[in-house]
């Protein structure tokens, strides 16, 4: 059977839970291996404490999964049919402990406690996190190469800055050279900010030209294999101010201070707190208003939160972001952000795109 | 007071419902003109039956809102406060009948349960559904400027086409022309399907490559300014054969007999069974395996279904895809969508890409 999905049956033993439900797209995959969007259909897989999951699905998709899922496990259903009663006449009535996840929606959850009305309802998402949490091999893999792709995205970015043009023809520019690449979705929407536009850590890119003296700000990733990346870079337009040379280099050593904590054992919260001290006795302390990152896998944003308030310690083959930044709001700002993996002895950062600060000039 | 509020307000006394609380980016957005994604925090508006609405939001929001919102009807939260506390502080608890979205989360309702134990809990989705079905003319306007994006992409995917091109590349290209013109997001992924693969209706482009007498279907749409666009035209590239034609002809008179019965009145299933009956005569009945179209608006498949058991009638102000198919699995296929919008006397369609047959060959 599946090597995750015992895991999962170990930890729910060990909590005394008897059936777990996953119903949202990045658990399904994580658990099958099939990624798809079933839209308002219910796909879903049942884990019971002991023996086999029930995976029940669109009919439309049981080809699709059969060849990645057990097809004695599937249980499809058609449009004029109820896949809950298909699926509670094949499960078990008597569970005590049902664990679902805390986004599943309403009805579906009233789905389940009038099918099992004498069941405690319990949340599963803590489970599945842990899990998630430690990346294998192959996960880390397509990491990189999803992060060499948004390192690709950032030099064509920064390829296609010229006088005048716009933040959205950058953007699109971008977007082609990836897409041609294969890359089908961004693994978020694109932003290309410039000048003042950078002093907003929320900024929506568009029709700003661009001028001499401007900050440019990239924050970008893509969808590849099942798996996102997710980095930003801030480069010069023609020349740089001190100002913006002061607050360049005080990102860039929040972010290297930050980057040379990450190794196993090293408590999360300190990671924040050392790049936010460097900008605080910068003077910018009030224009950092963000924490200095968060997990990143299946999802863009995934457990963990990095924030100055998480005790818990950085362990091996963890992916999050390191991303300290400064915001002027009307002036400019600075971000700097790269993927890093938590290695046996240290981490690796998943972006080479350099983080020196560069003045561009095409003409 | 927001007019959209006061007509939720006259349907709720008429199903005696106390409260309705919407809290999905769609529903927010058709009630307070607020657009944004708020991931996990909660976000929603709770409207009593008499009176004035709250909004609860992230702190970091409450600006934005103030804009669009009463400011006395705002409620904003940290991250350090439960948004519910601060809610139910501000409701009367009294509540009998309380109206959800269908798609709220568990532990979502589960704060509502906990909060108003006493309460009868029901879904709003009908109330919400019925008020969006009739588009304003403002919300037609943007429809117009939504779909005309969507022309522009599929005469830039047709701009792109060239022996040994890739399906990637074309939708490289046509994201790159609309997003230049400001395009933040696609309303779906992008698809151009190249000769077989145009026989699967859920195809997924790659990097087959184009060759003359292959077919190439592109279904597209774009957001623009909260709303959504939608089509699909397939082409030929370069030669055509009789059988090709045949296809494409029958699904052409399909979907002219089905917008030739737009108009206020029609049932909405003899949209469907008109277009199938076409299709069936025709001897392809086996290859057109999905409804006739979809509501679209704010998203781009919303209420209603436009399937051959919908006994309602079109009315005034709808708007809807309309977009038979056929489909030879590994083959080819054929798919023509409008969006089609009802009159007081019949229907326009938002599209104006032809729809004649056309070989193309850009050398």
């Amino acid at each position: 059977m599946n090597e995750r999905i015992k895991t999962l049956q170990e930890n729910m033993n060990r909590e005394n839970i008897d059936y777990v439900m996953v119903q949202s797209r990045p658990n399904v995959f994580y658990l099958t291996g099939f990624d798809a969007d079933p839209h308002e259909r219910l796909l879903g897989v049942v884990i019971p404490k002991e023996g086999n999951p029930t995976l029940i699905c669109p009919q439309m998709e049981v080809n699709q999964i059969s060849k990645l899922f057990n097809p004695e496990w599937i249980i499809g259903y058609t449009d004029s049919e109820d896949p809950w009663s298909k699926l509670f006449s094949a499960l078990q009535p008597d569970a005590q402990v049902v664990a679902l996840e805390e986004n599943i929606p309403w009805t579906r959850f009233t789905s389940w406690q009038s099918n099992c009305p004498g069941s405690r309802y319990v949340t599963c998402d803590h489970l599945l996190n842990a899990m998630r949490l430690t990346k294998s091999d192959e996960e880390i893999s397509i990491m990189k190469e999803a992060a060499a792709l948004a390192d690709q995205g950032i030099q064509a970015g920064v390829d296609a800055l010229k006088e005048g043009v716009t933040e959205m023809e950058v953007i699109a520019q971008i977007e082609y050279t990836l897409k041609k690449e294969g890359v089908r979705e961004m693994s978020f929407s694109t932003m290309a900010l410039f000048g003042e536009k950078c002093g907003d850590p929320h900024g929506n890119p568009g029709m700003r030209t661009l001028q001499k003296g401007d900050a440019v700000l990239f924050d970008l990733g893509v969808e590849w294999k099942g798996y996102t990346s997710d980095m930003t870079r801030t480069v010069f337009f023609g020349e740089v101010s001190e100002e913006q040379r002061t607050i360049y280099q005080t990102v860039l050593n929040a972010h290297l201070k930050a980057v040379a904590l990450c190794k196993p054992g090293t408590l999360i919260q300190s990671l924040d707190q050392t790049a936010r001290k460097e900008i605080e006795e910068a003077g910018y302390g009030n224009y950092f208003p963000h924490r200095i990152g968060h997990g990143i896998g299946i999802q863009v944003h995934e457990f963990p939160s990095l924030n100055d308030q998480n005790q818990n310690a950085l362990t091996t083959g963890m992916t999050f972001t390191i991303e300290p930044g400064i915001y002027i709001p009307d002036i400019s700002g600075v971000r700097i952000e790269d993927e890093i993996l938590i290695t046996e002895d240290g981490c690796v950062s998943l972006n080479s795109f350099p983080k020196d600060l560069q003045v561009i000039w095409n003409s």
